[in-house]
């Protein structure tokens, strides 16, 4: 008597968790260096001197009864003030603190504002995405009974296909989930692209007659690289909830922390806040890991040392073009989507391991012929990598 | 479009937090000394010294980057592996670290336990817990689709009352909630009661042909006094999980921190326990606070001081007592069920706000005419409260 959808959850791990647990066993056997896994998108780079140092002085210097203890459920005011504060100075929002909903985290973020905006009525719900995606879209959305529908993007450039999503929309549709910088690509979606989305879903929700989110993933928003710029959704859109986490802007992505910001131009802004609340509540969320909300809070504008990822993406990008692949130059996260060297992204995958490289084939992310290769590893890796991905390259008689 | 149901659970925060939330509206207007706040049960102690200084030593001595990395899923191996040598070296199991999952406390344990357990199917699916009952048990069980029932427990005890529980058990009952010591009146199940529930569940379980588990909630396992016996219920029953949280007894309940240990006695143990794991997966929990983890593993069998708590419980009970007050002595937890000195537990603690006393009635965990007095607060605002106590009985024509 379980359930066997949560059994099937649990029992089949994500692909990229099976090939960091393949990689795992294969450095066991031959060593940490002869392996060079890319596998992951677990943060390389420490995070800023200034969170050991804020943990250290609230432990030594905070009465440990309030430090530890509850704090409401949304988070501590001060938490939320210090966050409000921040993107209205940095994005020139007129958010207040009562519309910031501290999280364990962007998975958090987005199953608890997935099932606030999933009426509970009989009538199919859908929330659509662009394909390529972060495979746990899929189960989040599944998670609130919800359908999980996908757009495309441009092959090229992996620009969300606005045009394709206009033939996707229904009167089902609840939400819309963007992510940029994206995970896999590493695309930034232009201002032009977002303008063209605002504006279709505008007039999508006139002919509705009902609200469509746009929800907004965003770990990734502060690793980007060159002049690339990462608009701010709700100076766009005015259904907009973003899903922010610190995991990666601050490399913490154990400690399970970010918010859900509710746009105070939601026409219905504190229903929509409080449904998120009620979400929250029900999936046992009771608050957010209390010390490092302290610690976030006085850590706002900061980042680990992002420069370590665009150095490593300019050295990994730029050797695997001289040896024949086909690489779209990303403007932030820290992941390569590159075009598989046989159509079957799966097969090129296996073949890459016989070289001891690990990636991860798209085919996960809802697309066909590309591999996603995490660069948030040591430079002095990828520099190790060099001569197998040449090797691996030849074999298919490229370079 | 959102979803009404988790507007109202945002909407409506618990009968608990409610009136924690007029405390701190009466506190600012009548000074903090004027108010006796009894509302909460957030533990008024400091953690363990050691818990400090596991975080201070970690922040200091660690590669950060792995620290506050993301551990596996289910948790920190190293982590399990402590706990579950705790728990063996404690209560005589033989439980492995791989049946042991950590969490983000007691209601995140809970939330991905019930989930785990309801079958996908279209047939009802029932959870039973005795009355009184922690309230958001109710709202956890709705979470997973399946339907909350109530048995009783004893009106001068408060032993959950088996015979009344087989009149509720059904073909559809998945599991059974039990909590000791208990949430809100402090009882603590006598052997004798969890031999008798678990013949019940064997003999029903036989005739259902299928599992009934028995989920044990236990925050207050540590919260004892005098020589009360915890039972261990794995020790009584195959197919039980015990949901943990080190929030009361380290005093962290901000940190959200505790785990899920599945019996290995249940026969699909494993099947039991990575349909654990999805369903946790499914909800966006993607592993518990990493640094929090790794602190508890080295505070095994630590407690904060609770030699406060037996205090404020003689020095309370034995006051309302002697003002004419019906007061069970409680084993453990940090309540006092108190029989309200009218029918309508509600108009009670109504009047006792006109006194400064806050407490919570009766109603909100599920059963009419008491109240529940948290006494994890000062021992010094207990004595500052029992005036107001006396007068408030004697408003009834008592003492």
């Amino acid at each position: 008597m379980i359930s066997e959808k949560m059994y099937s959850l649990g029992a089949s791990p994500s692909k990229i968790r099976d090939i960091f647990e393949y990689g795992k066993k294969k450095k066991a056997e031959l060593g940490e260096e002869n392996v060079y896994d890319f596998s992951i998108g677990n943060p390389s780079v420490s995070p800023p001197d200034q969170v050991m140092k804020e943990i250290e002085d609230l432990v030594k210097n905070s009465d440990t009864v309030e430090l530890f203890g509850y704090t409401s459920g949304p988070g501590d005011m001060k938490v939320r003030e210090a966050i409000s504060d921040y993107i209205n100075r940095t994005h020139g929002t007129d958010l207040d603190a009562g519309h910031i909903y501290m999280t364990c985290g962007a998975a958090a973020s987005l199953t608890i504002t997935i099932k606030a905006l999933t009426p509970d009525s009989e009538e199919k719900n859908e929330f659509i995405t662009f394909a390529p995606y972060f495979p746990e879209y899929k189960v989040f959305v599944e998670n609130a009974g919800a359908d999980f529908i996908t757009a495309r993007s441009d092959s090229e450039t992996f620009q969300p296909d606005i045009d394709d999503l206009e033939k996707k929309l229904t009167p089902y549709t609840r939400g819309i989930i963007i992510n940029s910088p994206n995970n896999p690509t590493g695309a930034v979606i232009t201002k032009e692209n977002i303008e063209k989305l605002s504006a279709l879903l505008k007039k999508k929700e006139a002919e509705y007659g009902h609200e469509i989110y746009l929800i907004s993933d965003e770990p990734y928003r502060e690793l980007v690289y060159g002049d690339a710029e990462v608009v701010y959704p709700m100076n766009c859109y005015d259904d907009t909830i973003v899903c922010y986490s610190y995991s990666k802007s601050l490399s913490l992505p154990g400690e399970r922390i970010g918010y859900i910001a509710v746009s105070n131009r939601i026409a219905k802004d504190n229903e929509t806040y409080l449904s998120i609340c009620g979400a929250g509540r029900s999936m046992g969320y009771v608050c957010a890991p209390s010390l490092i909300q302290k610690v976030i809070a006085k850590c706002q504008g900061l980042t680990s040392d992002i420069s370590v990822y665009k150095k490593n993406r300019d050295i990994l990008a730029g050797a695997l073009r001289e040896y024949g692949y086909y690489v779209v130059q990303p403007d932030g996260a820290f992941y390569l989507f590159v075009r598989s060297l046989e159509s079957d992204a799966n097969a090129f995958a296996e073949k890459a391991k016989g070289y001891n490289i690990l990636f991860v084939p798209s085919d996960s992310f809802g697309v066909t012929g590309y591999v996603r290769i995490s660069y948030c590893v040591s430079q002095e890796m990828i520099e190790r990598s060099l001569p197998a991905f040449k090797e691996l390259a030849k074999s298919y008689g490229i370079g």
